[in-house]
C-alpha cells in the first residue's frame, strides 16, 4: 500500500515536470489508445498506469498548476460530495463508480462520475483563464476533441496537442509494443477472398463519387486482407492501418515485424498486390491525400482525432461516415455461419462438461440435506478454478485459439457487479456462501467465436425472489428471441422488447439487450447492436447478436442468460418481408431456477424446444461426452 | 384541366424569367414557411401555389438551362422509373407518392419520392458544373441548407441565396399574410404566470452561461407570454419572433396589426414589461447579437438557415440544441392538466354523441337483413357531411375554439391513405359501400386540446380479415397503454413495443405510434414523440402522447385507434421510479369489430375498465346526452 502510495505520487510529480517543461498547466489523458479501441494492450493501458484503476472506459486530468482558491464551480456550487480536492481526478461512467474507488490512491487524486462532473468541468474550474491543457489527439475521436476544446474556450482556457502522449512520456518502463505475425485466414473459412472483398470496397468507393478511404481500425483490415494475427488480448488482429482506393489500390500501413520471409508471398497469392509501409509513415499518406484534394471518406468512430483533423485542416475533401467495411464484416456469409454453427456445438460440448461437472461437484439439490458434506466439497473451489475449468473443457475442442473475453466467473454478490472480474479482485469469492453462479465466457475457434452467459443453481439459499427474477429475466430472454420484425428495424428499436417483463416488475437492467459478435474478430462487433446507443443500423439477415438480459441486485447476486442469435428471414409463406432470430448457442439454460407458473404456454413452449434442439445436437455430436454427461444433459434438457 | 394545365406551365414560364433576371440556372423551393412549420398559412402554400401539390411536406426543383442529353445521374443509371423527363420536379416522402402523382400537371412536371431521387440528386444530373441554384435560406433549416451546399458543391454547382424567395417572386393574387389580434391567455388556465416562464428562462440561460437565446417558433413564444392567437389554420398562435436575455430582458418581433389599444396595457400587466419591435426589424437584433459576440442559444430544428447564417458569419458564439421553451411546454402543469381532463370530458360527450347518431343512422348490425332500406337510409351521407356533423357535436361544447387539425372523415379505401383528407378528394366517398369508417379528429377548447380516432362498423361486408386486424390494433393500442418503463426512457425506445401484435402477423404501419399534443397549441407538439425520428427526449410526468396503432391495407379499409394518454409516475407501492401512461380520450372503442377470443385476459380487463370509466365519467358529466344516447354509451361499453 505504502509502495503504491509512493509510486503514484511519484507518478504526478513526474507529469508535473513534464508540463513545465512543455509548459502546460495540465493535462487530460483519456482511456482510448490509437485506434480508439476499448480492448488495450499493456503498452497502452495509460490510465492503468497512471492511477490503478483497470476498467475499460474513463479519463484522467492533471493540473500542475492546481488552484485551491477555484476549487469551486465557476458556474455555480458543485454537487454535495463533487467538491475538487486535490491536482489530480479520475472520471468514469456508472458501471466503474466502487471499482475506481478501490483501486486508486484517494491521498493524492479523486475520483468522479461523469454525469456528477465532466473532466472539461473539472478543469475549468481549477485553471484560471489563459491556461493551457495538453492532450494526445493520437488517443481520441475527432468529436471527442472538439467538445473538450469547445468547452474549455468558453472559459478562455486552450487545449493543445501534446508531442508525446504525457503518460508515455513519464512511463520508464513501458511494455514494448506486441507485435505478431501475420497468418492468413484460409478462405475455406471466411467465403469471401479478398480480391472480391476489395473489388466491392473500391466500386462502393466510385458509387459514392469518393476516390479513397482512410482505414484505422485493425479489424476491418484484418477482415479485407482475410488475415489475422495475435496482437491483443482475445482480439486476433494486427495493429496496422490503411488507405484503399476507388481503383483497388491498397496501402498498408504496419510494422515490419508483423513479418518473416513466408508471409509475404503468401499474401500476395492470398489478397493480390498491396503496397505495404512501416506503420509511422502513415501521415505521408494523409498528406498525400490532402495535397491532391482527394475526396476522403472516414468514420470518426475508428479514425481518431490526429488524423482527421490532418486530413480536413490539410484540404482533403472528406466525408465522414460509418466505416465501409463494418456492414459486410457484420453480415457473414454463408461459410462464416456454417463455421459459426460448427463453433457454437464445440462451445456447447464444452460449456455442458463444465455445467455437468459443477453439478456433480455441488450437487445443489442434496446440499440442503448436507450442508456440512456440500461445504467440504466445494470450499476449495474459488472464482478463478471455475473459470480456468470452464476454459480447460473449451481447450481441448478443435481449432480451439483462445477466450474471446476475459471470462467472467462470479458468485453472489461478485455477479451485481455487471462487469466484475476475479482477475481485479483482491478476494475472489469460493463456492459455499452463495445459491448462484454466473459465468460469461466464450472462445476463439478457427470457425467462429462464442459468447455465452449461464446463471445456476450452485448451493443452498435460492430465495423465492431469486426464482422469480431468474424467470423474468428467462421472460425478457424469450421476448426478444422470439420477435418477428420488419426489415429495416435497428438493434436500438427493439431493445425495450427485451425489457418489458423485467419493466413491468419495476426492475430494468444497467446495460445493452445485445451487441454483434464478430468471426475470428471482436466479441464485442459493430455497428448493430441492442441498446440505446450505437444502434441505428437496420439489423440484416446474416448478422449476429447477443440476446443477455440480466438482473443485478447490489451486493446480493446477478443474473444475465445470454444466448447468440443469427438474423435470418422468416421463412413463414407470405413472411419473407419480416425478419427473426435463430439461436446459435447450445447450451442448457437451468430450469431449477425457473417458475413454470409465471411462464406463459409460449414460453414453455419455446424453452422446451430449444432444450430439445440442445440436447439432440450436443449429444450427436460429440463422442467426447461420458456417460454421465449425457445422463446430465439429459436431465438437464427436460421439459418444464 | 387545361386551364390548370395552362396556369402550371405559365407559373415556370414566369419561373423562368425570374431566374434569367436573377442570373440562376435552377431553384430549389421547400415546403415549410420561415418559421419551419408544416402547417402553412395560405400565403406560404408555395409548393401548392407552384405545382397544385397539397401534402404537409416535399420539395420543388427548376431548371431552366435543363439540359436533356444529362437526364441521366452522373453517378450511374438512374433505378428504373426515375428517369428525368422534364425541367420541373415534386419530390415527395412514401406518405404522397400516390397524391402528388394526382394533383401534379404531369404534361410539365414529374413526382419523386425522396427515396428514389433526392432534389440535390436531380439538380446534380441536370446542371453542368459552375451553376448556380438559388434557394431562400428563411425557408429551410441551416443543416438542411448546409446538406444541399455540400452535395451540389461536388459536382461543382454553387448554392445561392436568392433575395426574395422565387415563388413569392411570380405570385401576383398572393394573399396577405393574416395577422389577428393578440390575446390573452388568462392564468387560471395557463398555470404559470409568465412572469414566472420568463424568469426561469433567463436562470436557465445563466446557468449554461449563456447571454441570450433566439426564438422563432410562434408556438414557444405564445407558451412564454401566456397569449394567444388566430394566425394560422387550427393553431391559436400569432407569428412572431423574440431574443430573450439572460437578465430577463425581452424583444419581442411583431407586425403592429397584431394589437388593439386595449391589448398593449393588459399585456404590461399579465406579462410584464417587453420591449416590442416590427418583425421585419429582426435581423438587427441579430447584428446586435453578433456586434457583442454574445453567446447565443438557438435551435436548429426552428430557428431558420437565414437567422443561422447570419448569427454564425456575424460572429455571435452560438450554442444549438433543443428550444428551451420545449421542455417545460410539455410537461404540462397541474392546471394544464385539470383543463385537458376537462376538454376530453366535453370532447368525449361529443364524439359519444356523434358515434351514437351515426349508428342509428347505420344500424350496421341490422343492414344485412335490409340492404336496400339501409342504402336509401345511408347514400346522401358522404364524408364532409360525416366530418361536419361530428364538428356540430363539439361546436355546442362550452368554449370550444375550432378543430385542432382537419378532420380525416374516411370512409373504405380512402381510410387506407394515411393522411386522407376529404377537402382534396375530387369524390369523397359516401356511406353505403363500405363497412368500416375512419374518424381521427379533435379540437381546442379554452381549457384544452384534443386528438381521437376511432374505427367503426358502418355496414355490411365486414370480414374476417377486417375483425383480425381491427383486435390486433387494439392488441397494439393495449400493449403501448399498459407500458410500465423506467424514468429516461424516450418515446423512440418504445414505439416497437405497440407494433408487436401486427409484427407478429406480419404486419406494420408505416407512421410513428404516438406525438406530443400541446395545450391549447399545435396538436403535432414536440419534443416528445413515440417514432424512429425525433424521439430522444425522454418522456416525464405531466407530458401528452397520443397512442395510435393503425394497419392500412392499400386501396382496401384503414383501420387506427387514437386515445391521448398522460405520463405519470407509477403510484403502486415501491413502484415510484417508473412510469406509465393515464387515458385522457374518453370515447367507447367499436367492440363489434373485436374478436374477444384473441385477446388475452389482461387485455380484455383493460378493455372493459377503460369501457367503464367512460361510461361513467360521460354519462355523469353531461346534462345534455339524450335518453337514447345514454343507452348507445351503456351498450356500447359493455364488458366483453
Amino acid at each position: 500500500m505504502d509502495e503504491n502510495q509512493n509510486s503514484a505520487r511519484q507518478r504526478l510529480h513526474a507529469l508535473s515536470e513534464f508540463l513545465e517543461r512543455e509548459e502546460l498547466d495540465a493535462v487530460i489523458i483519456v482511456h482510448d489508445d490509437e485506434y480508439l479501441s476499448e480492448e488495450l494492450s499493456p503498452e497502452c493501458e495509460r490510465l492503468r498506469f497512471l492511477t490503478g484503476f483497470t476498467g475499460s472506459a474513463g479519463a484522467f486530468t492533471f493540473a500542475r498548476s492546481f488552484d485551491p482558491a477555484r476549487r469551486k464551480n465557476e458556474t455555480g456550487n458543485p454537487k454535495a460530495g463533487q467538491e475538487i480536492l486535490k491536482d489530480a481526478a479520475v472520471f468514469v461512467d456508472g458501471r466503474y463508480t466502487l471499482q475506481v474507488k478501490a483501486q486508486i490512491d484517494g491521498s493524492c487524486m479523486q475520483s468522479f462520475c461523469y454525469t456528477d462532473l465532466t473532466p472539461s468541468c473539472w478543469l475549468c474550474s481549477v485553471l484560471p483563464r489563459g491556461a493551457k491543457v495538453g492532450i494526445d489527439l493520437n488517443c481520441i475521436s475527432y468529436d471527442g476533441y472538439l467538445k473538450f476544446k469547445n468547452h474549455l474556450a468558453k472559459s478562455g482556457i486552450s487545449l493543445v496537442e501534446t508531442r508525446i502522449n504525457a503518460a508515455d512520456a513519464i512511463w520508464t518502463d513501458r511494455p514494448s509494443p506486441v507485435h505478431t505475425k501475420v497468418r492468413i485466414f484460409p478462405d475455406e473459412y471466411n467465403g469471401c477472398p479478398s480480391p472480391q472483398k476489395r473489388r466491392n470496397l473500391a466500386r462502393e468507393l466510385r458509387e459514392r463519387g469518393l476516390d479513397a478511404t482512410v482505414i484505422c481500425d485493425p479489424e476491418s483490415i484484418c477482415w479485407l486482407l482475410n488475415i489475422r494475427g495475435r496482437d491483443r488480448h482475445c482480439l486476433p488482429v494486427v495493429c496496422c492501418r490503411m488507405v484503399a482506393y476507388s481503383n483497388e489500390a491498397l496501402e498498408w500501413y504496419i510494422s515490419d515485424d508483423h513479418f518473416d520471409d513466408n508471409i509475404q508471398k503468401a499474401l500476395e497469392t492470398h489478397v493480390g498486390h498491396i503496397d505495404i509501409f512501416p506503420e509511422d509513415r502513415f501521415d505521408e499518406a494523409l498528406k498525400r491525400l490532402c495535397a491532391s484534394s482527394a475526396s476522403v471518406y472516414t468514420d470518426p468512430q475508428t479514425v481518431n482525432a490526429h488524423v482527421m483533423k490532418t486530413l480536413y485542416e490539410g484540404g482533403a475533401r472528406v466525408t465522414e461516415g460509418l466505416g465501409l467495411c463494418l456492414l459486410p464484416k457484420a453480415v457473414k456469409n454463408h461459410v462464416e455461419l456454417k463455421g459459426e454453427y460448427k463453433a457454437h456445438i464445440k462451445d456447447g460440448v464444452a460449456m455442458c462438461r463444465f455445467l455437468s461437472w459443477l453439478d456433480e461437484l455441488t450437487c445443489p439439490l442434496k446440499a440442503q440435506s448436507d450442508p456440512e458434506g456440500y461445504v467440504r466439497r466445494v470450499r476449495d473451489t474459488d472464482e478463478k478454478i471455475l473459470a480456468d475449468r470452464a476454459e480447460s473443457f473449451r481447450k481441448v475442442e478443435a481449432d480451439y485459439i483462445e477466450p474471446s473475453f476475459d471470462t467472467i466467473s462470479a458468485l453472489g454478490s461478485d455477479a451485481s457487479m455487471v462487469h466484475y472480474s476475479y482477475l481485479n479482485s483482491p478476494n475472489p469469492k469460493h463456492l459455499g456462501d452463495s445459491p448462484l453462479y454466473m459465468i460469461d465466457s466464450g472462445a476463439h475457434y478457427l470457425d467462429g467465436t462464442t459468447d455465452i452467459t449461464r446463471t445456476v443453481l450452485v448451493g443452498p439459499g435460492f430465495t423465492d425472489e431469486m426464482r422469480l427474477m431468474c424467470t423474468l429475466v428467462l421472460k425478457c430472454h424469450i421476448s426478444f428471441a422470439t420477435l418477428l420484425f420488419p426489415k429495416g428495424t435497428s438493434g436500438g428499436q427493439l431493445d425495450a422488447i427485451a425489457r418489458r417483463p423485467l419493466w413491468d416488475a419495476g426492475c430494468d437492467y444497467a446495460h445493452g439487450t445485445g451487441h454483434g459478435v464478430g468471426h475470428l474478430l471482436s466479441v464485442h462487433e459493430g455497428p448493430q447492436a441492442v441498446s440505446l446507443h450505437r444502434s441505428s443500423v437496420p439489423l440484416e439477415p446474416g448478422m449476429i447478436i447477443s440476446d443477455e438480459p440480466g438482473y443485478y441486485k447490489d451486493g446480493c447476486y446477478g443474473i444475465r442468460t445470454e444466448n447468440l442469435l443469427v438474423v435470418q428471414e422468416c421463412q413463414r409463406p407470405g413472411m419473407r418481408h419480416m425478419l427473426c432470430f435463430s439461436p446459435l448457442t447450445l447450451v442448457p439454460i437451468d430450469t431449477r431456477t425457473i417458475d413454470p407458473k409465471r411462464l406463459t404456454a409460449g414460453e414453455r413452449e419455446w424453452l422446451n424446444n430449444y432444450h430439445q434442439n440442445v440436447c439432440s445436437v450436443i449429444k450427436n455430436a460429440s463422442g467426447t461426452l461420458t456417460d454421465s454427461e449425457v445422463s446430465w444433459l439429459i436431465k438437464a434438457t427436460e421439459p418444464i
